[in-house]
């Protein structure tokens, strides 16, 4: 179940449809969920918690019609690819993807192989794509050595049909991952501005694979701590786990239909700590965190063309842009929480366990802080 | 009344001897404040509600034994002086004034006086000198367009004596300031790391003058929201005032004996929103945010001296740097709760009128979310 | 005489009418030079050898509206004010001023007060103002720390009358400065793009105060060397001088009438030091070099007005970026020399004594190595 | 035959002993080349024209014990991985690999599998690593879509032995590149300071792939115009071949064993434009220009130790560091030439064809411009 649909009401600004990044119109996203295996590691064979995850801004060609976009890193301790070309063009130009650490360079290999094929042009006639794949570290969980995300996994996740909803939780690239040290990597949500700011969507999407227990906060509420005081002793929450200092992450893919330049969506971009400071980290030094943030409202045309293009850009005078800002900060918010309530406990390697995290101890712990009735 | 005497715990590490940024040995903290006329605006005349405030990183002459310092700006809508050679050298060589926007060139003029006065050789044998001097518009409340802080305010804020308790609220730079739309402008906390990460010191020192009413959060709770529900057609908060899209900002600076360099002290300037935004904000259009660190545990020698110089730098693979980035978010989040908790009301131009937070009701809002007994 | 009136030709894309900044319709460049007093030092006395120079994009009210800009900081060891907002928001809303390093304050101080007299409701109902103000050190010449460049005097530089020519050499901000330790600050130089390529116009202009003799080269050619193994013995360059490795600086004011948005001017801005480069430097520590450049084709209203705005934007896949690629590096190599050929010597403090580049040598030099005829 | 052999001598500073990159003591670098078929691209087949260089800073186990570093992104038209995490924590854990631009993925992920082999805990219970992979586009040669460089030709440049020669010209990553369309991608040189200076050496790497014939410039002398004069309508430089507007890039590694903290490493990797420009080019618009500078007289350990590590850094205010700056320049453009004084003229697909650069030409134009005798 979703934060929304279990009472926990997160900001002020209403929310789209479904609720999601999808929302934003011809934004797709595609999972490919690999579940192989237990018990002990052994490296290339599994067990195999883990996937991928393709955001695709619209349905036409983006290598051929791209949109602006930026990136915001807020803790650089990350391995992803494509942020130094998407900062000095301000464009995207494939899907985003999203996958574990170690995979990164095969599924950056592959989306170029899945670029090519459909534009054979790049690297014969007109230069070449510039791959954007981000990435967490589901290690705990999952054979990450192994490497098991490729060309046919990822080939799965970019070919999602138009209108399928987004899935949440333990799915995807957020397969092995943990929130707040509970079981659960994918969340979404999304926000809409007045009619007066411009009736504009903007959802968020993230990868989220960081925090510790203790810190996690729902609503305001120390949800984490209270937690860790209910159950000391009576679970433990993962079997064998070491401190996990340098293992977390989380990503945030933003989109919105707002025509924002680049400078513009890199304001977004910078907004996104603001909502993950609100579920209670405090950035650990270990956790990768970057933002993404692209606007559909725009399409860049790959070849020369004319001399000048025209481009509808938003009025920073105007308070829309606030509105926006505080959407990216609700939005993160309540995809990270959704990240956590729509996750199923998950085994991993080496008989590690995520558990999810339980609802009705959360929508307790809530409602004795006067946060939900 | 300080939001910890009130009984308002934030975090969870607890605060150095006097929970302020002089609790980092040697910081020294001076303001001016300037109180004067009332009635209507006459520019360069009155009302004056402004000040200076300068933070002294040590008692030696700072442009001979120069510190590591490093900033991060959040949103750029602001006029500091000093970032520039500050991100070149890694290293900060005056004391750091706070005042307000209009009167940087000024106040950043007197400071230049002042260093050379104590270092004649600058700009005859020895090169120049780099002052540092933030700002936020307390044009609200105060003439700021008279730019009433000269060279005299300037000297008196920079020889505080050592030993100096910091004052918070409506003063110094912090005079006509706003938070969240109370009084208020000044505020400090620190934190203490535990002896197994060092045992260090950090502590926060805000220019608070941002966000809106209904969005402040203390403790977790929506305290903002709450008091504009109970206020509605009781009290008109700000007499004649619209809405202050452009006018916010937040400077926060922060100190520490942990022995870091440019680069770390980067870090824990970029976790300085992540403290702010557990006080509500979405971060503003128009709110000049920013944050300088510096550490005292170094002095980098004006003079060439020798090749090599020899520098203990933390090490970044132990928890201890987690512990620095937690300090700072929760340092952060106690300052500026501090600005608004010990703020007077305060009149200004025009019979704006700031007024503060209720400690009484702000207690009893606590106290029904269970934030507080 | 101007570089290329003597027979010196960098490059080869034809300047414009009057090879200056000014030939982007619309920029106008305003000096206020100051000489006064010989001899000895006596701070806040003399001798006085300084100045402020004033660029203004165009001949309406930049407050009203402002022009997209960039900045790139190639070394940071600078004292500019301004680049925080510029850089965020992407915009100039006040003309830039050059002058000396330490007057960096007095000088911000006089631009707002210039600007708030234009515009009486900055700091009322109106949020406040960012004035840009850059910086060389001409302590080698001037009372620097006497900080001579008042109100008045930038006042003077601002209300030039359009159509005036821009002067070079030692003059304005320039009058104390030296360029490879010859006499001369500000110089200026300009290209155009064929028809092909859009007819855009891009102007430079320096306030130079950088490199060592013998490092200067021109036209690729090692004049400096050269030089200094002429002079050896026979003069000394600079009576009194100690090598001055802090004191340099470079700071290069680019227009251009191109419509080109925040990100592509930073393009722009980044591709200066590739124009310094051919001068001969190779980046002294103590050099603040950077470079701020603006487009007069778009006019950002300050006021709040329609949600969205229409801006024209260069095509990027079009080669015109390309060529405005190399007229920026061309227009900065040229604007350097011509600071060089276009001073006279000048005396200053303390006897200290900053010769012109003597042009009967130096174009003895480039025949003798094939550059000219 | 390499610059210096044909006598031509750039710049002033002494080279070390082989004048390349692995004068500082400890660094590799090794090569794998391939060269495959011929005629008409048949994608994934050929003909293949292609490589990977690997740069190793030292023989211990870079992952266990990292070096200080640092990146600087000139133009970000380019796909490199690896800069996030470089530019947050300072550091270099795996050795730097360079290949073509689709590969880069591919090679990632085999610089990930050496890393793993060796370090079996990484992932299980040490974090993951940040494999730091560059690349230019060889496409015009080369059937750059069928990324040839595989687990196989990574393991081969990895496994360079101490002590090996560092090859140049149309070798490894460098294979199918051009020079300002010239044959030849791979150059190295190398410059020592002064024992007053420290005696430090710096080396310099590129992979080099830019610049336009017709802006070549050597030593000052504008050897492409005057070979674009002569060859008018004698030989066609490229076969078939439109402008390549988008197809360039220059990598540049640089390393040294200066104690030289991650930000100063940044102001090196930022003085690389100024070499490059002294070779003729403007930086264009397609060309992802960037520098990675590296220190080996530090070693960062992996492992978390003590909370306080030493670090010996150079004082900047010596003027040593003006002594590395210059040996940037220098050592930057020396190896832009090498790399097409050394190359050989390559055939690729399509029968396209890339000439060496006429030593014999070049010689005879440099000695007409007095340049060398």
């Amino acid at each position: 179940m979703r934060a929304r649909e279990a009472g926990i009401i997160l900001g002020t600004l209403p929310p789209g449809t479904t609720n999601s990044i999808a929302d934003v119109a011809g934004v797709r996203v595609g999972h490919t969920t690999l579940i192989r295996g237990n018990g002990a590691l052994v490296r290339g064979v599994g067990p195999v918690r883990t996937g991928v995850t393709a955001i695709l801004p619209h349905d036409d060609d983006l290598f051929r019609l791209k949109v602006p976009a930026a990136a915001s890193v807020f803790n650089g301790f990350g391995k992803t690819i494509g942020l130094v070309q998407l900062a000095e063009l301000g464009q995207l130009e494939t899907p985003i993807l999203l996958t574990n650490t170690l995979n990164v360079g095969r599924v950056a290999d592959a989306l170029v192989a899945f670029m090519v094929e459909r534009n054979p042009a790049i690297g014969v006639t007109t230069g070449t794509v510039n791959p954007v794949v981000c990435e967490c570290n589901d290690g705990f969980l999952n054979d990450i050595g192994g490497r098991h995300v490729g060309e046919q996994e990822v080939r799965a996740a970019l070919t999602v049909a138009p209108g399928t909803p987004v899935l949440e939780g333990t799915v995807g690239a957020g397969t092995g991952m943990t929130t707040y040290c509970f079981a659960g990597g994918i969340g979404t949500a999304s926000r809409c501005l007045s009619p007066a700011q411009g009736g504009y969507t903007l959802g968020a999407l993230v990868q989220s694979n960081f925090g510790r227990c203790g810190d996690l906060i729902i609503g305001g509420v120390p949800v984490g701590r209270e937690l860790e005081e209910q159950r000391q002793k009576r679970v433990a929450l993962h079997v064998g786990q070491e401190p996990r200092r340098e293992q977390g992450s989380i990503i945030v893919i933003l989109a919105t239909d707002a025509p924002l330049d680049a400078r513009q969506l890199g304001r977004l971009a910078r907004r996104v700590p603001l909502g993950l400071a609100r579920t209670g980290t405090s950035g650990g030094h270990g956790s990768g965190d970057l933002a993404i943030a692209f606007s559909t409202a725009d399409r860049i045309p790959h070849d020369a063309g004319p001399l000048v293009r025209s481009a509808q850009v938003l009025n920073e005078q105007n308070p829309a842009i606030d509105g926006l800002f505080a959407a990216v900060v609700e939005a993160t918010e309540e995809a990270v929480i959704n990240a956590l309530c729509t996750a199923h406990s998950m085994d991993g390697r080496d008989n590690h366990w995520a558990q999810a995290l339980s609802l009705v101890e959360t929508l307790a712990i809530l409602k004795r802080y006067g946060r939900i009735q």
